[in-house]
Order: C-alpha cells, then structure tokens, then sequence
C-alpha cells in the first residue's frame, strides 16, 4: 500500500510518500514542501497547489492519501480559509480513485513518539529513523508532519488487519 | 460574455449561466441546483459536486465565474466546511481558464432590487422579469441566487466598462 501524507496550508503545502513492502520494510518514495508565492491571489494560489498535488499523484500513484485533520480553534477566517485548500486536495484525491482518511496531529504523534503532546522537532527525529531518513535531509516541518501522517496511517491499518486476522 | 453564477453549498449548490449579446439582449442558458445525498460521506459529496461543476463548465463554456462571498459569522465549522466546496469550484473555475469575481449576497441583491436586504423571493422574480424566465420555472433559490451573481457581474462589469470609455 502507497500511501501520500498531505499537511495542508494555503502557502506551504507538505506533502510524503511512503509504502511498506511484503517484508515489512519502508520505502520512502519522497517528501517535500509545495509553496505559493504570498503575493499572489488567494485562489490563483490555492488552484495552483491543488494542480502540484494532483501532479504528485499521478507521479507516485498512491492508493491512499491521507489528510490533516487539525482542531479548528475559533478563527473563522483562517478555518475558512483552510477548508479551501484541503477541499481542493479531497477532490484531486477523489478524482484520481483513491481512499482517503484523516488523522489529527494528536494521534500521529502519539502513533510515532507515544505522546500526543510531543515537539514536532521529536516526532521528525523519530520518523526519518524509522524510515532511514538522513536527520539533516533539510526538509520543513510541514513536509515531515505529511509523511507522518502517511506513516501513522500504515502502522494503524496493519493493527487493523491483524486484528481483522485475529477474529476470523 | 458568458457567465456562471455559483451558490456554493454542501448539500445543495446552485448554478445558473447567462450572456448578453452584443446588442444588450440577455440569453439564459440554464440554471439550477446540483444536490449531493447526505448520507454520503463529506468528503465524496463534495468531490462530487466539484465533478459536476467541473462538467457544467466544460457543456456551457462561460469565461468567467462568480462565486457569493458570504458573510462567514461566527460558527468555524460551518465555514470550515463551506470552504472546501468553495475551494473546489475555484479549482475546477481556473483549471479550465475562467476569471473568478465574488459578490457578496448584499451587493447582488443592491443590483437587482435596488436594496441590499431585499427578500430573496423578491430579488429572484424581479431577475427573472429581466430575464424573461417564467416565475414559475420551478427552479429553488439556490439556483436563482446562482443566476443573480451571474446577472450582477455583467450589470457591474458594463458600468466599469462605460466608465473606462468615458475616461478614454
């Protein structure tokens, strides 16, 4: 299963692809940061990073995507805001077959440190380990919290199914 | 030129394209109201009505769409969640060439009524007269609204015009 992790934002968008092989081992396909310049329109902006993700599908072909799901807070504007750019990423998603699912920032944490509350700084440090990652690969928080998010999804279905197994 | 007008909803999304022609005629090509089951998950409803959005343009060829700019209020879900439709029908708008303007509801109904807080009954039978549209068309106000944004931008965009040859 090739999942592609997506951290959206309507100026830096984080985007990671990973899968897991027969044997248990990761293969990390890529990861990275997509960024809209400030100074352009709002919706020229955020229907250029929709065409970026739609791009890195068709490039890396995942069969799941997996999308932030943040607490919304009392911001009206900014959750308005965001709701475009991760409405845009959804239908691209759906557009191209694939399933998707959502995680908060709380649970990818918890999946990858054991604590919700961790630093990002620590939930990166232990992500690349796993996936063999160089610590220095100098990538943003925004690309590693994507791949995270591809990577919890992945521990979490194969609990999933093995306890699917199990009941059988 | 042609215009579409979109009401954007989750549930219900409004649609309506009309031009005029060179000799100030107005031609209605249609409107209506794309509607979304609600017992279908989120995330597939909207994608599916960005699908159809995306289908009304490439059958009606507008060169410009018009989305309401609403007045957000103070519920972060609500908005949240109607900006991911919204962000959706501004990525299928520009993927496909078109100029994208907002209204707000006010200055649509300011246009047609000649008061910002008309009754919505009252601003769609006043746009049908002008349009020639029978009052009893059946159509849902979503679907009118649709059409007023439509109608609003052609009205504002000849002004600007005029005012530009004027200033020549």
């Amino acid at each position: 299963m090739r999942v592609l992790g997506i951290d959206p934002g309507t100026l830096n968008l984080g985007w990671g692809v990973i899968e897991r092989d027969p044997r248990g081992r990761w293969i990390h396909r890529g990861h990275d940061c997509l960024r809209a310049p400030q100074r352009q329109d709002f919706f020229v902006r955020i229907a250029e990073l929709g065409q970026k993700v739609g791009e890195l599908i068709d490039l890396h072909q995942p069969q799941v995507a997996v999308i932030e799901n943040i607490f919304l807070g009392k911001n009206v504007d900014s959750a308005f805001k965001l709701g475009h750019i991760r409405g845009i990423c959804v239908a691209e998603c759906h557009k191209r077959g694939l399933e998707i699912f959502e995680y908060s920032p709380k649970v990818v944490k918890k999946q990858i440190t054991g604590s919700g509350s961790a630093e990002k700084t620590l939930v990166r440090e232990l992500l690349y380990r796993q996936l063999g990652i160089p610590l220095d690969s100098g990538k943003t928080l925004d690309a590693s919290d994507a791949l995270a998010l591809a990577f919890c999804h992945i521990m979490q279905d194969s609990v999933r199914q093995r306890i699917r197994k199990a009941e059988l």
